[in-house]
């Protein structure tokens, strides 16, 4: 893994020599992750921009607890990691030593050093605006805002086979649920989300990728209803939103059931929301904005008259978060690119009866949007 | 509940009294559910300082999505959550807007407004003072550190009411777990952690309170070990430390395990544990430091010359986090009062071989600490 590690790497490089920083404190755990596969719960990264990673260098450094000025890009852990750190992140530079960030600026070189200002506490700033005026070799601190999340925006082969991967277990998880009589009158949400839950944890996920939602009847029509007591009834529309959380990576999917015979107005709303789920994915293909690809759902669900009934965007980035960069929504002017991996969720909510969302992870590819979750979308009727 | 949380509010507001600032802008969602009741993703609360929450204003207050400025504490959420904050917090002026920090900043009155530094985000912090700087009637961002957090440090009755709930619920999976015969040679790691896992949740846990840990025989000796595929042996140690999560508090419980007839060396470090365990539990009385407690149970184990293979902090709080104040560690200030609730879990690792944890979770009183873990600390023969 440790080369696909130094690609991400190198890939943010390549954004602070744009932005004219030397180095970026890397302190969001979640993007320090994503650039040396470490899962602890603390950890920092020091990413120097002028640094190539030789090989030769990568090999034979021994763990230091103090931090003297060094070249390098390193990684701090503290000493519950060590061993953990040492099999995940062989191939960097290692500092043991706690408050990492404050470690890891100690040692930095002189220059300008980037922090991740929509994540670095205020507290923790202050800090390290000390540390950088105490030196004697002088460092500057420079805001940066989505630097390493605009790189995992776009996913390489390794992510996308996590997220297949996660995708698998939840369609397996539901068609074995269903399978079952899992889904029927007489259960409660709550029993159904924990067995939905259960079966993705049997299956190999480490766990839901978010609290599951299971709303039944008019439950059904509130977009995140978390699940009660309340016990699923013939005729009632159930919807399901769920996901499994794969070697860190989130699968995002909704179906939505009719237990019986759909009435005239579930099978409206239904068949609307599958169009314009359709359109939402026909949308998304490469330079389309997260503006326009939303609009092209929307406008469908406007045009039957139910534009007010859809209040939330139509998708998000998937990946080591549940909601990620890029967004797809009104205003949204972030642009699709090859490999980004974005769920496509429209939905129609009708107060007090009962509500219908669709949703699909998948990832643009240069022919369009190939679905990852692939549970049927016709109407189930249970 | 609303008295309860009106209870909570007025201690902080006392203590922004002490520290002269008008009005605290509560972002920490732990902190707005301690002083609200909300569970939602999304929300942040003014606390002004000045303000009696007079029952009279309490009552007939519409949602607002303007924020115009106002002299009374408010609670700020988005859109998805209306119904939900109607329900959960009744008693303050709810704001709908986003996002909310910069909606009740806003609004709040002229004056000084206390931020917690130690999770607002810088960009958040930047955004909050160019706010601060257009408005015509002046506002003065103040720092401000463990405000909350210092009064989350000493439990309500209902608080602890709720840690017995998860503290009973940990126990009674344990012994489940143990009547089953779920904890014996031939089983990986991480089959027994699933199950343990599924008995708090079928015992109404909401979650894990963190991820649980089971290390059986070396990797015992690994104080945050991850269960693994590694399989149970006769002779091993196994050790599990977990909790269950209720009514969002945390229990934390460790017992360690012999599977079949102990040998002399794990005997020994069995009992020295257990007796400095008992020792951090009589040391935990009111006015005590964090640092003195630590150092009652630290001193036995290094006497028996296991000092070096004693590593980590005797203790800390539990209760909205699994992690809080107080600390009870090397250094700690931290003073006891009553209705403080905290681990003590000292702990002697062998490496190569195996260790030993003993932790429970328990209530300063005045009369010393009740432990609300019940399980045995008898060693365990399975």
């Amino acid at each position: 893994m440790t080369s696909l590690h130094r690609t991400r790497r190198s890939t943010v490089r390549a954004a602070l020599v744009a932005a004219g920083i030397d180095a970026l404190l890397v302190t969001d755990l979640i993007n320090v992750r994503y650039l040396t596969g470490f899962t602890g719960s603390n950890a920092a990264l020091l990413l120097v921009a002028a640094d190539d990673e030789e090989p030769e260098q990568a090999h034979g450094h021994t763990d230091r607890t103090t931090d003297e000025p060094d070249p390098r890009t390193r990684f701090c852990t503290d000493g519950r990691y060590t061993l953990q750190s040492q099999e995940q992140v062989p191939d960097l530079p290692r500092l043991i030593a706690r408050p990492c960030d404050v470690a890891l600026l100690r040692a930095a070189p002189a220059g300008s050093v980037g922090f991740e200002a929509r994540s670095l506490p205020v507290a923790a700033y202050d800090t390290l605006q000390a540390i950088a005026r105490e030196r004697t070799r002088p460092v500057s601190l420079r805001t940066t805002l989505d630097v390493v999340e605009d790189a995992r925006a776009v996913k390489d082969r390794t992510e996308i086979e996590a997220l297949e991967r996660a995708c698998a277990v939840a369609d397996r998880a539901l068609a074995d649920l269903i399978g079952a009589g899992g889904i029927r009158p007489g259960r409660t949400e709550r029993a159904v989300g924990l067995e939905l839950d259960q079966r993705m944890r049997e299956l190999g996920a480490e766990d839901p990728a978010f609290e599951t939602i299971v709303a039944a009847g008019a439950n059904s029509a509130v977009p995140h209803h978390r699940p009660t007591a309340a016990v699923l009834a013939a005729g009632d529309f159930v919807k399901l939103d769920f996901g499994a959380t794969v070697d860190g990576y989130h699968s995002d999917m909704t179906r939505t059931f009719v237990l019986g015979e759909p009435a005239g107005w579930q099978r409206e709303i239904y068949d609307l929301v599958h169009a314009a789920q359709a359109a939402g994915r026909q949308a998304c293909v490469v330079g389309a904005t997260g503006d326009a690809i939303d609009a092209a759902s929307r406008d469908l669900i406007a045009a039957a008259g139910y534009g007010p009934q859809f209040a939330h965007g139509l998708g998000h980035g998937v990946g080591l978060q549940i909601h990620e960069a890029p967004s797809l929504a009104r205003g949204s002017a972030s642009i699709m690119a090859p490999d980004m991996c974005v769920t496509v969720e429209p939905g129609v909510y009708l107060p007090g009866r009962g509500g219908v969302r669709i949703e699909d992870s998948g990832v643009i590819r240069p022919d369009g949007y190939h679905v990852l979750t692939q549970t049927s979308k016709d109407l189930g009727v249970l």
